[in-house]
């Protein structure tokens, strides 16, 4: 008899944004004229810069000619995609890494979802609430908790509260912990982390021999001079992290999918009897067996990024959406309200007024300003009270929500 | 502490593949003049059919405008391809699917190497022998197998040997099994199988609650009109089976990464009480959370291939590799060889003469013949003694790499 994997039957039922959408078509049918603005999901609308799409044209036409026909790709990913991350991501930044320490895939949800595999059952998982999701589903997936409680928190995750009282920056576990996510700047609170903060966790994970799963998916909107982009900036963070990155958000790649992973060398976790091994290698034999590398055209698109072209048009896109970003959080203070984030993040965290609860203030910007926004309640418990607004919308489009805001919330 | 998976540790070091390479490396180094064929890996040489590149081509083009730019996707994939594929490859065939029914993903090892998460630890898993790792490997990595033993198979799964003697076609187990992993057209032997036979494993299936992990990537070379396509030809196989496919052979798609799997409503795995659960719900809980959709010019290409002239170039294709494969089973058959499959697949399976175990002639191929095969101990204990050759290489290849053997071996 074929049995099912009953960890999955722990799942809370997938409901965010299901639900958002939802409420926008049960308020689309009552009013049918409604010009609905989304500031809810996290997804680009400015189009791809010019140099990706036409290397990825190149790319495509490499594909009809029998002489330049890429089939099968190494399973790590092409080394001009790379060469060119560690030149231009790392190098310049004071970070060496060796080409077989990057992992280039289809996207940063399937790697910070798969990283979990190559660790031992009962590892503890620290996550910050709120967090992206996918953190804690994979590790329900794989058994790594008990159930759910009331609000949602699974047994055994040690839960790191991110609030306004500590500036959306975790304390330090007192717990036992060994799997530490951790994700700056923060999707969704929009907070970033110092140097100095960054340095604490380091030292905290050598200390406990613990491992932090560092997602840097949006390092690309860090203004402020003084903000590692990569945890590796911290001395001895290889011992002690793997890094993701993705470019998702940086030039647009939510619909082309790639991505990368960092695993170096240096770092080791442990078989029960305290022998050290290298990650890397179970990285790489997962990698290996389980993928078959990214598109080749993806990739190719993705080292057009690091072009002298690709650098300007990719900064132009990013620019546009920080100042999507700057537009929501002054217009949203000046309203009064408490708006954290959006200053080296696409993402703005809202303080929903009067203490109302995440959906009803989501109900009100609905129903009164027809701007979706993504309830903060969505990504855990301490993010009840909140409002996610996403700085991926089109300029034109977050200037009149914002309009709206002011003449009807 | 952060602890690994120990499973890895069973998994058997060096690779196929890798040894391969090291071997083709060693002997270039001795004779750097050496023109190597490979007819090893089954990947493409074939470039993309035209109405494939155009369509790509334009999806790029939706990526540079505002208007048409595609972000994330639907994780399920696009209805666009999606309706093609049951319309083209199903309806065709008397199979009816819903939508939501077929999950498109970047790749079949992807998916033959994730379905076995929405499962229990505890099923028995049947394999056949020799069979694509994939199957066993991503078994060991989650834990269902013991160790393995010297011939490299693992504890606890059911190996189902198919050689020359049963016709390649593996015995109804006598063993109580749960998932049991399928390949026709076989992946290496190029075996293929009958309506009637593929009904009895529908039968066994049903009889003992067990679910059938049927993996159909090559059935585009399927020529004999009698054999079926899809599981799904056999009644009430929508109860039983989960059935793979894949672009990667069909229309050159291994660079490019686009591939489905389909999980009919009607199957039911069971908790450990007996309670039946729709693997479609888990499987698609699991898409979602771990998964954000193939690339959108990848699916725009797949879909191309179901166009009137995709069709007809896609067939081309095929009928290049069908005919590199009728020419290199024929030459062998007339140097006496023993050689199967290759009539309604694009692999041969070679017995290797004299008693030589499968290293032992892919030796011999590669320095007398300087031809790459694959040896078949590589997929399998049942596989020694044979070799797989690819007839996925350049026609003009595999007819000089038919006339080296004739003349040198």
């Amino acid at each position: 008899m074929a049995t099912i994997n009953e960890n999955f039957l722990k799942l809370k039922a997938g409901y965010l944004f299901p639900e958002i959408t939802r409420r926008i078509r049960a308020y689309k049918d009552k009013n049918p004229d409604a010009k609905i603005i989304s500031l809810g999901i996290g997804d680009v609308t400015q189009p791809l810069p010019p140099a990706v799409i036409s290397a990825m044209k190149k790319a495509v036409d490499d594909q009809a000619k029998e002489e330049t026909l890429h089939g099968y790709g190494p399973e790590q990913g092409y080394d001009f995609l790379i060469n060119a991350i560690i030149e231009n991501d790392y190098k310049t930044r004071g970070v060496d890494l060796q080409s077989d320490e990057i992992f280039i895939s289809d996207g940063s949800k399937c790697d910070t979802g798969n990283i979990q595999e190559i660790f031992g059952q009962n590892n503890v998982i620290a996550i910050t609430d709120p967090s992206y999701p996918v953190y804690v589903d994979s590790n329900v997936m794989a058994g790594r908790t008990g159930p759910a409680n009331k609000a949602g928190q699974y047994a055994k995750i040690v839960y790191m509260p991110c609030t306004a009282e500590n500036n959306f920056i975790p304390d330090l576990p007192t717990d036992n912990v060994d799997l530490i996510y951790l994700c700056f700047p923060n999707n969704p609170t929009g907070a970033v982390v110092t140097k100095e903060i960054l340095t604490d966790w380091v030292n905290f994970a050598r200390d406990n021999k613990s491992i932090i799963l560092f997602d840097a998916a949006y390092e690309a909107f860090i203004t402020d001079a003084s903000l590692p982009h990569s945890i590796y900036e911290i001395d001895v963070a290889k011992e002690v992290a793997i890094e993701f990155r993705s470019f998702s958000k940086t030039a647009g790649f939510t619909g082309v999918r790639c991505a990368f992973t960092v695993v170096p060398k240096q770092l080791k976790a442990f078989t029960k009897d305290g022998r050290a091994i290298e990650v890397n290698t179970l990285w790489h034999r997962r990698h290996c067996t389980k993928f078959n590398g990214a598109s080749y055209i993806s990739q190719a698109g993705a080292a057009a990024i690091y072009t002298p072209e690709g650098k300007k048009q990719t900064k132009k896109i990013i620019d546009i959406y920080l100042s999507n970003a700057k537009l929501i959080r002054q217009s949203l203070t000046k309203l009064g309200y408490q708006a954290y984030g959006g200053q080296n993040a696409p993402y703005i965290w809202l303080k929903t007024p009067d203490g109302q609860s995440s959906w009803q203030f989501f109900d009100i910007l609905l129903q009164k300003a027809n701007v979706v926004s993504t309830p903060g309640s969505g990504f855990g418990p301490s993010g009840e009270g909140y409002l996610r607004l996403s700085a991926f919308a089109k300029p034109a489009d977050v200037k009149e929500a914002m309009q709206r805001i002011a003449k009807s919330v």
